[in-house]
């Protein structure tokens, strides 16, 4: 099998709190061979990054200083390194970090994440999807949302990103609807109605400080009167969604929106920005932190 | 030691989701013994609950048909028998509910919860607190504010509760400073800096909607910034009682406002309602649960 492997030009790793996904890759930009592990950041010692990653690259080294891009949380302080933020407006990815190693045969480098002075944020990871995604729109000008735990809302004009917003309501929908008292009338898995989604949405928009009141509600329906779990479900998205757009309409208002997100959450978002009267496109995230590492490397002119 | 005994005339139970309490009481309200368990109704099978209430009052238990008086989430669907919750407005005790029991030394009854049609809400237990405030002032009229993990605001005139409304503002505080991205900013423990809370307080009520966002703001401000502990804590507790207050100001708004819980508590809603121009009155909630439990019994006039 040996003989028939053609070794990488570099290798592409996207390493988040909870994952890590290596990728061999020609110098065009080709996939070689790729590998996923469950051995995110947050599993990992300080000092056992280079050698946790070498046990996932090690068969693709056959060249010496093989340069490795990675981006995400293993460029935070509890990470690897820290690769300092770079703060906003600036282009997505720049700056790349070298990180010294051990071995000999990889020239090791980690993507800043981007900070904003001016209304405090961060982010980390998603630059560099932001630069995959105006690899193929180059041009675009408007609003980049990015819906996850973490959900971003980034302004993006002329190649840079001129500001940028976060919202903690993908985690404030797991921690709700798993572990308060409201994961007895939610449950696990399972539907959304669309009409107590919009419905809820409707609400928390023209009524946003009752959001507290709300959420308890959605218990208290059920006890009443009971609820099926869909719509539960369904008022506790539609209600943090609905504070989301509320915070974030500076963003959504009048602009042009691009939706980059896993496919359900992507619609999610497309329904709740289409009752607002914008109607953003969508598109999914497979792959495009490569296209932004592929970016990355490109830039570094090897 | 059992020649000195005194057997209670009756019993008072505070059976809620993860503690128990039971005291023998004598006709004329005072206590001969009492006790304390981790047995909470949660921990409880369905047809265990009389084993596990013998288990903690047996000794005291000399004459037949002993009444026991019951109060809390022990009278929940899931809980021992359901005991349905009486309609606002009404008293805050009223319809105790008898419960048939296999040993004849005991005459079981539950206390039930209330509801409210209108803006549909619930509760269970916190209705004996109301009703043991009102024994000791019983020509009380406004608003009783009973903070916890899900804070209860009730406005209560000619002895009834008329309505009231729920805010998940403890428990929204302990999932986040405690499992979300938020707790590597905040820790467990320490201070609360109180300039950072009035601060959280006055943005979060002027500006609600941006709740979502100003939350990932206290994680943001210590990566960029660096935070003391005690800063971030205060600012993730005066965001959510900020937004608890924007939705409750029909409660608080020109009102005589009494606050009824654990002192720590009481004094943060006091700070937050002074900033607001009210004044409110505190009162510890040690033993106001089995005052109401017992106005109950002298309800059942035996």
């Amino acid at each position: 099998m040996q003989s028939n492997l053609t070794y990488p030009d570099w290798i592409a790793v996207d390493w988040g709190t909870s994952n890590l996904r290596v990728w061999a890759m020609t110098a065009e930009g080709e996939i070689l061979a790729e590998n996923a592990s469950d051995q995110g950041m947050s599993t990992v010692a300080p000092d056992e990054f280079e050698v946790t990653l070498l046990s996932h690259i090690a068969p693709w080294l056959g060249n010496p200083n093989t340069p490795v891009i990675a981006c995400g949380m293993v460029g935070a302080r509890q990470g690897w390194v820290e690769a300092p933020y770079r703060a906003v407006p600036t282009t997505p990815v720049g700056d790349i970090f070298q990180v010294p190693c051990k071995d000999s045969r990889i020239s090791m480098h980690i993507l800043p994440g981007l900070k904003q002075e001016r209304s405090v944020d961060v982010m980390r990871g998603e630059e560099t999807q932001i630069a995959g995604y105006l690899t193929d729109n180059p041009e675009f000008d408007g609003i980049l949302c990015l819906p996850g735990t973490h959900t971003k809302w980034a302004h993006i004009s002329a190649g840079e990103v001129v500001s940028f917003q976060t919202f903690m309501t993908g985690e404030l929908f797991d921690l709700l609807s798993h572990q308060s008292v409201l994961r007895h009338s939610i449950g696990e898995g399972g539907g959304l109605d669309q009409e107590a989604f919009a419905g809820a949405i409707g609400d928390t928009i023209s009524r946003p400080e009752a959001v507290a009141t709300q959420l308890f509600k959605i218990r208290a329906v059920d006890l009443v009167h009971g609820a099926h779990a869909s719509v539960s479900r369904a008022r506790l998205s539609g209600i943090l969604l609905g504070l989301e757009l509320a915070a974030a309409r500076p963003y959504w208002l009048g602009q042009s929106v691009a939706l980059i997100g896993p496919p359900a959450l992507n619609a999610l978002y497309e329904t709740a920005l289409l009752a607002q009267g914008v109607a953003p496109t969508l598109h999914d995230m497979e792959n495009i932190t490569l296209k932004g590492l592929t970016a990355a490397y490109k830039s570094l002119g090897q």
